[in-house]
Parts: structure tokens; C-alpha cells; sequence
């Protein structure tokens, strides 16, 4: 985690006190069950609410302490808790063992990420539709391989970017559901020494659903699937920031992040106004991406567990989701105050002497009899001067004055191709498709 | 493609054939519509199902020397449509681009892999299935770190490798709709010259759900989850194969791959049976996983498209679905043959002096009034002396003289704790919740 | 292996024949040697390379069928040989293991096609060479975050690109030392069947060093490294054509890829010329970049070996090398063939109306004794003026007239600082530790 | 970088006080030569260097709410030092662009863990060989697959894992040299503005290279190269940690990291003793091998420089390099305090009746000119009764009632070739490569 990129709730979720306050919970909830089932005696679930009733400070330098002396956290967690407690905290844990907490821990604040992520891209695909509307019609050059090709809309763009976020909000409720559940299964995942419904009981409390069947640890092909939507969502937003670090290039401008009146763009060149945000979004989707293969090697855990999965959980449990956050965030921000430039991208599409009309005209001169082969051959000549006039010489002009050309089409017929809004006509289909 | 790592129904959905094969159907629908709605003549895709009616040689290498002058594949291959079909081929591909075609047809090509790959999970899972009952109460040891822990069954652990080949296939159905979207939206897709009407024809022709936004390309964060979703396919089969790897160590040897009468272990040393099956799969998952980054470094293209995922996916595409076709197959016929040594899980399981069975004394010290702390020293030091013997001495014997244990339970109390069937009460459950 | 992205030398390394060709030539040698060492007649060898000298074509297809039987190559092989050569043949692989000839030939290969890169790398640097020395001189703006800076020269950008090659070189050098050994060493790679001497003699004749140890195998960290250098070298090779796809963009167009008259560069719009070399060469760095975890995750093999490796180097031997041979290739032809245009270099830095200079001015400022703040808030509300004009409005007019500015510079002053010369006066020096 | 697994000195270099006074050193260095030149007045590095003889504290908060305002590091930290040191600050950074002092700091970070990490190397590669020589002669079994092969010693295991270490420190030298430079040349890296000499004269005083051509920044495939070294030599750790692993497993049992007196394995289990601080270290390796693929995707920066990389080595810098040195130190520890069972070797070397022995009599067979066909299967089928009976038949005494065998075989001969010596007699030559 790096503060810079880490806002607080998602912080939270990863921070030791939060840690130790699922534990509680989990241990609590699990002797109420126990209790019920006679196994331990009813009081001792009531002295742990009793006890957290009074909000109790989570010490973590003594839980520390005592985990340097035992070297084993949740053993540690018990006996503070113990200390705290008194002597019904002995029935706590009855049955368990730790993978039981860690792991059903883990579940919840995968789990919770997952809500503020969920959250995040709300709050982005508002922005984005917001944006996308406004700008519906507003004409701009299409470009494929960076080149222009035909006109597009602004809006369009950011359907574009709006359907894919939408996605991946899809991904990532799918992959919640993947990780949000709960084990308390005991020594291998027998449930030799505690009843199955213990687990439902918490997995009920703690908003999970039961693991079909664990092995001591839940199965780590979850948490990869989980990690691995991260690591697209993350690709995603690569993808939207590399447009606009495109946009604000200087001789394209036609959009630009928001430069606020205090900021210095460059220490040696005042004027510069950079797209560092998306430059930084662009590092920070390599970062989470940079979670995705770990997470799959810990698939492969050894018999019934190993712990090798623990150390990486470590990282990228709080890494990829506390950037992925700050990255959504940060997005949402860039496309909310992205300032739009109309007139610039106007200026930009004009700029081909016309080129961008040019299927047009080879679809009128095949519709009017011409070989494609032909159509395609006079098109591309009149196309390359134009070109090689670094669009100072009209497309249109030099085909009217064609003969080949105006052999198969009039002048009208063929000025009637160089329409703008022929391009725009099923952008309300496409709006319709997206955002219902 | 390495071919020893391939299978011909999955090779097949990648030749060339086959791809120009899905390329004619796009351009036929789409000529069916196009004269449908009045743009071309109806006669120009009747004269192109007349010569498909035929079932003509598809000529790659005639095609393939077009696109050495044109260097442009889809033209290359209309080039070749019209040679063979004569002038009404003209109508063809009117108002689309190539990436039309191009993604369309790899939305088919992974449409069909998913349904190849669906159906060796389906196979796979009956095989983990039909095992796991077989052995649903077969004693073994649970391990975790790879020491003996607590006993499960091997029907346990299929039950769990069940449960995971089975959350892979949800996986896979949604990574599936994920892909099989049919784009014919013209170029900078936004139809602009072609009706929208046309993609959604091509579309239910080719079984596939319409693009809601393209942008002359179908949007690469859809393969990426595909791909990501393979390489999380892939580590589960690693999970397995290691297991079996582990389990036919020649220390442990509980499971053993099928050995044919004429195979030959090792050029020197005839004794060998070597789990080179599952070694293999290891690798294998290993080169599945390897293209879920590149997948995802697709997914930033520049602008409404550039080209850069195409070379890209002419080796994931199909490495990565013909290789996991081969695993999952190798995978299934490993678990169908897999010898099982029920007597050496046996003989495993008693070699610790019943250490297995500490866990169950200290709950019963614990129930009877011993403190934990205490309970958990009195085990451990019997327990230590067991391990330190190799299992020579029983845990039960020694227990049974330690004067601070009896003090709490008796003799009798002490040698109940030592019951197998104990562990496998909830087998049962577990297998009712994994198979239903 | 793509074949449309391999060329034909790097190929033929990776074929059946050329692997079973230096199968043979490892058996033969190491027969010669343990024939003079007594161990076997040496007659055996002298058979051998009788009937090699015969030049035999080696019969892939038979020797398949004979592992299809025995499901091990080597003995396949054997078997085949000694089916050609007859009895004489028994003598080979004395004391060898199967590894010792799959490895030594691995090694073999890989540091074949570590030759051919070493001089892909040659072509490649003589390419960018003589086109930086032909720009050395050719203004052109520098930009950083996309964004216009200070003045470059087109040679220096390529002088960059020289020196990263150069380094990528010489990492390769150090990556083929560490691959190019040889380990003749028996089972479990103890020398017990089979003496050093018979390594020493066979590494010399193959061109490689002996391994120190090993262990039935060469250890995979060798290879790890060789492949994450080809990741390395495929990642500058993403970065040159990063930049030149950039510098192809509609509306920077300051160089372009040669487009051969016969090109097409889009089925519907036949203006365009699209840079689909170096977007192609960006998709095939990270097919490159795909091999080097599984590389490095084939490391840890178990205990003295364990054959998960072999699959994955089926794979990424031949695919991360053949096509990294074919980029290097291609990224040559697109540097040699380039197409640069100096006077829209000129143009480019010509459109900000001087703010490239803003640096200099600011420098000025404090030098005269104006405080940094107050020179940064001169120097910035001008240019401020200048961006917001777009490049309309002249920094220097706009400079020469503020009273704050030129209270402390006189008009030729400040007009001093506007000269392009000014920028370049260190291009020498650069050359000259670049190029020597 | 998370906590438990970070070492103070390897911590202390990413701290944000020491890049604080890196680029101070820098900074004033630079100026230094600058006065020297004449381009300020020498009295600026003289006051610098007097305050910062005072050995200022470095106020991290006040330079970090200075950046809230400007939102540029380097400019917060210039004026947090003009504020203490006064008015001959301004004189700093004359003709430096920001890039100058971040990525030459970066270097200095990097080429001091790469120092830390050497000494690292130093420490593992002192333990391994002294466990190496003390067990040069410790007989174990070689394994292939998991299932024993031939015996070797437990100091030849040793022997590779320094060999393989060996070869990672010379990786490191090389991955050092080539990130060790300093670049100070200005925007876009022309020294436009400041001349060569100083970023000579800087070089020189903080040991490090000069930096040929930098283009405002420091080229990242050097980053990316010394990355990918790190993930190899995590791929090393992960090798030896799983050799570790295997060989604590509970059925093998030859060597248990140390357990210390008041340490508890499980908190259910109390007998067990697990090889946690190796599947802590092979989950560390796959933390490691993390940081290669995004360091890779940080080559291609866009022109000049684009500031996508830096929040990617914000992550990867400390973390890889902390996390190494942690599992470095770590598996030193191990390896210095492994405990080692040669009895138990010893038994399972005896277990499996003679098998290991097969190949020598393989070879005696076909010496004494049986085939080898009929030679492997006469082995073979004595083996597979050994195997059968699990080790309780001795494949020495079936050999000798095999009238097959005796035919060729005196009983004496066989009874030869079951000689453990035999091969441990190039185990000298082994030890003398690789220590020398």
C-alpha cells in the first residue's frame, strides 16, 4: 500500500483493528452457536458481547506482543482476549482452528472491498453517462491505428467507455459472489469437532454463504477469480486513461484533464499542462494487473493447505484493492472535470481536406456500376493527393473534377457524401443499446 | 500449437479452413440482410449460398498468395470469393470493415472453444465425481504443510476438487457470454453505412448476442476475462495434479497414475513409475496462465482501434483453448485410471502413533475443566515424545500413564478420543452439498 | 510458433530434425570418449559416424511411432538409430540419462538462436545508426507527457534507442553465457555411470561450457534469466514502436512506415496509411514478455527433477525466440525504411508560439536576480496567453511587452533565448558517448 | 511493503527521509559544480552544505503540505530548503529538471539495496556451503518425479542450491552495474541548460555511472532488467524452500527447519511441526516475481517521458527489493539452523529393497553383451516384484535366483553393483567446481 494512492475506507478494511474486530465477531458469533448447541456453556458467548458491548480499545501492540512470544496470530488474538475477558474466554475457538478465522476474515473484507469497488464504479459509470450525454452529438475524428478514419462522437467514445465499465461492474459482482463465503469446518474441513451449522449460523451473520466444502483454508481458485476481475477492471481504465492522455497530446487537444489554478505543471516549463493523472492511472492498472498471476500460483496449495498463499494475500489483498479504488476514484474525478474541447475536435476533423468521406464515395461509385476494384483505385488517387497535401487540397473538389469519377456520380450525388450527420444517425441506437 | 499437446476438435476451430469458413458465413448472413433491406440486389447472396451449396474447397494457399500482394487478409479473401463466385460477389461486404469479419469470427471461434471446454468439464467432473463416491469413506491422513494433520477421505478431497472444476465451469458460462458477441457496425462502428438491423441478423445466425458498442472492434476487456478465466482453469488443474503428484511420491504412494504394460519410466532405471501425467499438467498450466497478462495488455487499444491484440491473439487464441482442451482431457483420464492404494492410506494414517487424534484429547481436557494453556502443554508433551520415536510409540499409551491427564479423564474417556469414524460423521454432509 | 511471425533459420533450430540432429551428434561424441576411455569399443562410435557421414535423413515419422509405444523419446530415438546402424549401436548413452541429451541439446538451441538474435541485434543497431546519424541535426520538439517540451533532434531520439539495443545486447550476451552448458552427468547427476571427462569432451565439441552441477537436469534458473532478458529486449522493441506509431498519428505525422504501392490499408477507407508494423511488433512484445514468468515459475523444480519444465519450453523455446528473431527483423525494416518528414518537425515546433522556450526565459529571470516564484508567475501568465491562443500569439511579442519582464531583461535579451541552436549544442557530446 | 517482512537497513532506503537527503546530496553536489562553472555563485553550495552541516531533521509533514499546494514533489522540496537555508537557495536546480533528481535518487536507492542484497547473497551462500561440506557425504536419495532414483548426497543438494545462488549474485552485479547510473541533463534531456560536466562531477561523488543518453529520464528497460533479476532470484528462493518443504513432509521427515521451544504450530494440532518459513518464502517468490511483468510494462514511455512508471516503482521498488532481503535473510536462517536427519535418509534410502541399484546392473548386463532391450526387461521384472511388495522384497536376492540374469552374471558381480559408494566417487570432483 502506498499512502498516495489509498483513500481511508478501503484502508480501513485492511488495517489490524479491523482484522482483530472480524475475529471477535466470528469467534463470538461461533460460541452463540455453540452455546445453543450445548457444546460450551451459554454464558460464554454472553461474556464476550458483554465485554465488546463496552467497545473495547483493540490493543494491537499487546496482541503483537504476544504473537512474538508465541508466534501464532490467532492464538495470540485469544489469549488478549482471554486477559480482557477472563475465564468463559476458554470456550471460545471451540473446535476451530485458525484457517476458520483467517480465512472467513478475509471473506469479509474481500467481501467489503468488493461493496466500496461496486461503489467506485457506480459513482465512474455516472460520470462517464453525464459526460457521454452531453457530448452525444458533439462531433469528432474517429481514428483507428491513430490515423483518422471516419467521424465519431464524443459521446460515442464514452458509451463506449460507459458499456465496458458497466462490465465490469457485472465481473465484479460475479467474482463477490465467488469470494464471500464462509468456513468453520475445523482441523482439514472434516467438521469433526464442530457441527456445520455453526458455520451457517455465522456465515449468516457475517452476510456469507457457506463453503461447500473446505479443506481447512477455502480454495484459493476463488480468490484468483477474484483478483484476476480486479486485474481487468484495472486494464479498463487503462484503456479510457491512454485516451485521454491522447487527447491532450498537443497537437490533438481536444480534451484536457482539469488544471487547477495552484498547480505547477513542470519545474522547468511553466506552460506545460500534463495528463498526469491518467499518466499515473495508466502505472497504477499495471500494479493491480501486477496481483493477477500471484494470485493464480496460490491455487496450487499442497493436500488438504499451505500457507505459501498467506504472504501474498498479504500484499495484494490490500494493494489491489485499496489502488484499484484509489484509481476509480481518481478516473471518476478526470471525467467529471475533463474539459472539452468542440471546437478543437471540429478543427481536427477538418483538417483531412475531407478524407474522412472517402468510403462513402466508394460505396456511390460501386452502388453506381463501378468494380470495386476501380471505384477503389479512383478513390485512392484523388485520396492521396489530398493526403500529400497535408489536407490543404479538397477531397471533394478534386473528385468533382475526376472524370472518371463523374462519369458514374453527378457533383450533387457526390457532395451529398461529404454529410456529417450521415455518420451521426444511429447514435441514439447506440445510446439506447448502452444506457437503456 | 505444440501438436503433442493438441486435439484434433479443438485444433480444427483454429486452421484457416475453418476460420474462412466462418468469414464466408458472416459475409453471406450479412448479403442476405443487406438485399433484405434493398442495399444490394437479393441475387448477390443467392449466388453466394448457390456456390457455398456446393461445399468448395476452401484454397488457403490461393488465398494466402492475394494477401501477399494485397497484404490485407479480408481482401485477400473477397479477392478469392469473387474469382470463384463471379461478379455478384461485388454486393459483398457492403458498408462493413474487415475487423467486422475478423472479430466476429473469433467470437465464434471462442464461442466454440468455450462449448469444447465446457464439455471436458463436464467430463472431468463426472470422472472427479464417480471416484469421489467410490472413495467417499476411504481413511487418509488430511495434511497441512505437508504433515500429517487429521484424517479425511480421499473421497473429501475429490469432493473438493468437484466443487472447484465446478465453480471453473460457472466460470467458464460467464466468461462465455462474455465473448459471444457478433460486431457489424462498420468502420468506426458507428453503422454509419450499414444498418444496424444486419448485425443483429449476423448476429442470431451465428448464435451470438449483439455488441451493444463497438468501435470497429469488439472491446478487448471481454477477451480478457476469457483469458483470465482459463488461466484461473488452468491453476485448478494444477491444484489436482499436484496433488497426485504429491500423493505418488514414493514415500507416500496412496495414489499411483496408471501405468501401461508398455511404457518405460526412465531410459536408466527401470523400476520407475513417474506421475509424468500430472507433471505435465503442471507445465501445461503454467503456459495457459501465461496468456492472461497479454490478454489484459490488449485490452488499452489506441483510439476507436489499433491492431496491436492481433498478433497477440493469433497465439493465445489458440494456445491457450487447444491447451487447456488437452489438460482437461489428460486430467480426466488421469482421475478415471487413477490407481488407489487404500491399504497404504491406512498404513500411512497409523504410522504417527495416533497423533492424529491429539486435537480431540485437548477439547476433551479442555470440556473437563483443564485450562487451555494447560490442556494444550499436557498434549504437546506426550505428542512430542511419539514424534520423536517416529511413531513408535503410541500417543494413546502414553496419555493413558501421564498422571495430569488422568487426573482429568480416565483411561476409558482417553481411548474414545481415538475413534476414526469420529472425523467422517459430516461426510455425508459435505458430499450432499457438493453434489447435491 | 505463428508462421506468418517466424522467420526460416530461427525456425529450423526448433524442427524435429534439427533436435534428433543434435541428439545424435551428443550420443556420437560422448560414444567417441567413453570408446577412448575403454568403457565401450570403439568401434561403437566409429559406427556411428560411418553411417552419419552417409548424411541419413532423419525419418521423424518412424521415430514418432516408436514413442507412440514406448511413450519415451529418447528411447524412441535410440531405438530408431540402432535400427539404422545395427548392433554396434547398443554402446550409445552409456551411463546417460535421457536429460543429459535433452538438455545439452536445449542448450544447444537456445544458444543457436541466442547467435542469430546477437546479430538481429547488429542489424538492428547499424539500422538505427545510420538513420541517427542522418537526423542527427533534424530539429523536432521533445514531448513529455505527451506534451510539447524543448527542442530535440530526430538523431537523438534514435541515439536513445541505439544505446537501450546496445544495453539489450549485451544482456543477451550475459543471458547466452548463462544457457550454453553442457551436462553429461547420468541419473540424478552424480557421475556414477559415466565419467566428467566424457561432459568436458562433448561440451567442447558443441561449442558450451560444462554444467558444475547438476542434477539430472541443468537448473531452470538459467533459462529464467535467458527468457526475462528476451522479455527485456521484447520491451524496447515495444518502445521504439510505441514512438513510432506516435509519430505516425494524422496530426503529428512526422514519420511514417514505408507503405509500398500496392498496400491497402483499410478495406473501406482508402486514404489511410496505418502503422500496423509497429502496432503489430507492440503485440508481439508482449507475446515475448508472456514467456518470462512461466520461465521463472519452472525454476523450482522438486527435488533433483521433476519434468513440469518440458512443456512449458515446447512452447516458449521456440515461440518466445522465433518471434522475437522476426521483430527485431521487422523492427529493423521499419527503422531502415522510415519514412521522415523534417518539415512537419519543423512545423510542429514551430505551432506553440514559442513556449518551447519558456525555460530559458525563466532561467534568465533568476539570473538577472528575479526570484524564482515571481520569474516561474512571469514567465507562466504569459505563456498562459500563448497556450490559450493556441499557438497564435508569440510568447516572445508577449514577453517583449510585459513591463515586469523586461524591468529586468532588455527586448534582445529575451529574444536571445529563442534560438534553436541553443538546445543542440550537446548533441555531439551525446553522440559521441553513444556511438564512441 | 508489508511489515513483517521488511528488515530495517533495506527499509531505511525507501523511507521518505532518505530520498529527502539523496536529493539533497544531489542538489547540492550539482550546485557545487555549478559554482565552479561560474553559472551561480559559488557562495550557493557553500550555504547549502553549511546547513546541511548542522544535520538539519528532515520535516517530512511540512515538505508534504508544501506538495498539497503544489502538487509537485521536487518543487515542495526546493522550497521547504529555501525556507532553512535562505536566499543563496535559490541558486539550486539551475538548468535541473525535476526528472534529474528523482531518477538519479532512484538509482542511488536501487544500486544500495542491490548492496544490501549482495551482502544478502554472501550470508546465504556462507551458510549453504558450510551445511554442504558437512554433509558432503550424508547419503540420501536422489529423486526424479518424487520417486526415488539413485542416491546422492545431501551436500550435492546443497552444492546446486550454491552453484544456482552463485550464478544470482552474478546476476545481481550485472543488474547493479546497469542501474547504477546518474542522469543529469534537463528537460528532454539536452543539457540545453546545464552542462555535462555537472552531471560528470554528481556521477562521480554519489558512485555511479553516468548516464549516456537519458531523454529527461532514465531509460526503464534498466529497471526492468534488474526487476527481472530479482524475480529470478526469488525463483531460486522458491527452489530451494520446496526442496525444504519435500523433505519435512511428514513420510520423508530427512530435515525440519528449526522449531523452537515456545513456538506452537497449530492451534488444534499440538504435535505438529510445519515448514512454515518456507511456504512463507514461496509465497514471498511469487510476491517478487510480481514486480517483473509491470517493471517490463514500464519500458515503453511515451517520447521523452511520460509519468506512467513512477507509481509502479513507487509499489515495486520497495517492495521487491525489501521483501527479497527479507526472504534472503530468512532462508539463510533456515539453512543455517536446518535440522538434518541422515538416519532417517539413510532409511528411506533402504526402503525401497535395492531398487536405486537397477541401472548398474542394467549396465553390467548389456556389458556382459546382453541386449540392452532384453537387459531392461530382465531388470524390470525383478524391479517391479521389489515394487510390488513395497520394499520387502530385495531385488538383490531375486537378481540372483533370476537364472536369466545369472547367465550372464556371476552372484558376486551383482552382489558389485550394490554398492553405495559407487556413487559418491565424483562428489569430490562436484564440490571442487562449484566452491573452487
Amino acid at each position: 500500500m502506498v499512502p498516495r494512492y489509498a483513500r481511508p475506507a478501503m484502508t480501513a478494511i485492511w488495517e489490524p483493528e479491523m482484522k482483530y474486530r472480524i475475529w471477535f465477531e466470528i469467534e463470538a458469533h461461533a460460541t452463540d452457536k455453540l452455546g445453543e448447541l450445548g457444546v460450551v456453556p451459554e454464558s460464554a458467548s454472553k461474556a464476550l458481547w458483554d465485554w465488546w458491548a463496552t467497545n473495547p480499545k483493540i490493543d494491537v501492540e499487546a496482541i503483537d506482543a504476544i504473537e512474538a512470544v508465541t508466534k501464532h496470530d490467532v492464538i495470540a488474538f485469544l489469549t488478549w482476549v482471554a486477559e480482557n475477558v477472563g475465564d468463559q474466554a476458554r470456550f471460545m475457538h471451540q473446535g476451530m482452528t485458525s484457517s476458520d478465522v483467517l480465512d472467513t476474515t478475509l471473506a469479509v473484507q474481500m467481501d467489503r472491498a468488493a461493496v466500496i469497488l461496486l461503489d467506485d464504479l457506480d459513482k465512474l459509470l455516472a460520470a462517464i453517462r453525464t459526460r457521454a450525454e452531453e457530448h452525444k452529438y458533439t462531433p469528432t475524428i474517429g481514428r483507428s491505428h491513430g490515423i483518422h478514419a471516419e467521424p465519431v462522437t464524443f459521446g460515442l467514445k464514452l458509451a463506449e467507455a460507459y458499456a465496458e465499465f458497466a462490465r465490469c461492474k457485472d465481473r465484479l459482482e460475479f467474482a463477490r459472489r465467488e469470494i464471500a463465503t464462509c468456513a468453520i469446518s475445523g482441523a482439514v474441513g472434516t467438521f469433526a469437532n464442530i457441527d456445520p451449522s455453526v458455520e451457517a449460523y455465522v456465515a449468516d451473520k457475517m452476510g456469507l454463504a457457506i463453503e461447500p466444502v473446505s479443506t481447512q483454508v477455502i480454495p484459493r481458485d476463488r480468490h484468483a477469480m477474484f483478483f484476476a476481475v480486479l486485474g481487468v477492471i484495472a486494464s479498463s481504465i487503462e484503456r479510457l486513461s491512454v485516451e485521454v492522455r491522447h487527447l491532450q497530446r498537443t497537437e490533438v487537444l481536444e480534451a484536457e484533464e482539469y488544471f487547477s489554478p495552484g498547480q505547477k505543471g513542470s519545474s522547468a516549463m511553466p506552460h506545460k499542462r500534463n495528463p498526469i493523472l491518467t499518466e499515473n492511472l495508466t502505472g497504477l492498472a499495471r500494479v493491480v494487473r501486477g496481483a493477477v498471476v500471484p494470485a493464480m500460483e496460490n491455487v496450487a496449495l499442497w493436500h488438504e493447505r499451505d500457507i505459501s498463499h498467506s504472504s501474498v494475500e498479504r500484499f495484494i489483498g490490500p494493494d489491489a484493492t485499496i489502488t484499484l479504488d484509489f484509481a476509480l476514484a481518481r478516473l471518476t474525478g478526470v471525467v467529471e472535470k475533463l474539459l472539452v474541447y468542440p471546437e478543437r475536435m471540429q478543427k481536427n476533423l477538418d483538417r483531412m481536406g475531407g478524407l474522412v468521406h472517402s468510403q462513402r464515395v466508394l460505396l456511390a461509385l460501386t452502388q453506381a456500376g463501378v468494380s470495386r476494384e476501380d471505384a477503389y483505385r479512383l478513390v485512392q488517387r484523388n485520396a492521396m493527393k489530398v493526403w500529400d497535401s497535408d489536407g490543404q487540397l479538397s477531397l471533394l473538389e478534386l473528385l468533382q473534377a475526376d472524370a472518371e469519377v463523374t462519369a458514374a456520380l453527378t457533383e450533387q450525388q457526390i457532395e451529398e457524401k461529404f454529410d456529417l450527420d450521415y455518420h451521426f444517425k444511429h447514435v441514439d441506437t447506440i445510446f439506447a443499446r448502452v444506457f437503456g
